[in-house]
């Protein structure tokens, strides 16, 4: 089941088999079924998740309204770094919309990876780095970008999501209500014929 | 000038004379006048940077509004990491609000810091989780904080910055006209009667 996750560190770095190893020893398999949680509002996120299979999205509660600010499926890291790095309560809801196998690593193992795998440190910043910036694009256009926007984002962005994905989860994604979204997709097919 | 710098990283890891001595070979002497830019909206971020003197602001064009969503002073690093790491136009603005003297480093011989500095790498990721976290406790706050939360805030985490920073900007920072930051500053003063 690690093979996956190997080949997604191995993109980035090379890996000696002692390193794959313990990367193996140090990643646990878990499942979370359909509709339950990575994380929840006011948890300490516990873990960094790889998702070997299955779908998550990311939601904040906005102005009383839960609003998706973004989709994780296959070979997509998981983990609310905001709450994992400062141990500090979390803002933000991590959930299963299929049941999903992942890997998961506590935080006390992923300084073990860091010291221990010859480019972990390496590792941890580009991966870092690579959140980071997805997570500041993410929250940027949540609060700046129109729903029409971030509609055509979502189809751009994700065209092999759109079939595991129910319109009331794409509505809450693109921010309006379930029954305006496909006003807006009229509006966008009509534009673009 | 770069003794603050070499303190800054000691204090996160031990650092050799030989690192040292490329630290300072590789982080340039710069100043920026009071009212310029580190980096303007649409350039390419093409430096990070450590504040030795001065301070600055982020701002970002809101709905047609500047408002600005941190400060940044001695010891602080300054960069723009979601333009500076993508090497994409920069959605942000960074102006120096005093004079400003700074170390800073390039893109590729920020490469050169993680490669050959002993724990470099391990430096980095730390360094890039702490802006990461701020960052984003900087942009939620900014889009979802009211005025008076921000100003308590403000007060709180800059104390030593009131007496340096015009009344413009901590209401720019709050998110208020000026004429209003004294309506807030009476109400608070009131309510901690």
């Amino acid at each position: 089941m690690t093979e996956d996750l190997i080949k997604a560190f191995r993109s980035l770095a090379a890996l000696s088999q002692s390193d794959a190893d313990l990367i193996t020893q140090l990643f646990k398999e878990k499942t979370i079924k359909k509709g339950a949680y990575f994380l929840t509002e006011g948890q300490i996120c516990k873990h960094a998740g790889f998702i070997v299979q299955g779908l998550m999205r990311y939601y904040i509660n906005h102005e009383g309204e839960d609003r998706t600010y973004a989709f994780a499926s296959e070979n997509n890291f998981v983990c609310n770094y905001e709450s994992f790095i400062p141990k500090t309560p979390s803002l933000k809801n991590i959930q299963a919309l299929e049941d999903c196998r992942i890997l998961q690593i506590s935080y006390d193992d992923l300084q073990l990876f860091y010291k221990q795998v010859e480019q972990g440190e390496y590792l941890g910043r580009v991966i870092i780095e690579q959140v980071f910036i997805q997570t500041l694009q993410d929250l940027s256009s949540f609060y700046t970008d129109s729903p029409e926007y971030r509609y055509e984002k979502f189809i751009r962005n994700h065209p092999d999501l759109q079939q595991r994905i129910s319109q009331y989860h794409i509505a809450s994604y693109v921010g309006v209500k379930p029954q305006s979204l496909s006003r807006i997709r009229k509006r966008i097919s009509t534009s673009h014929d």
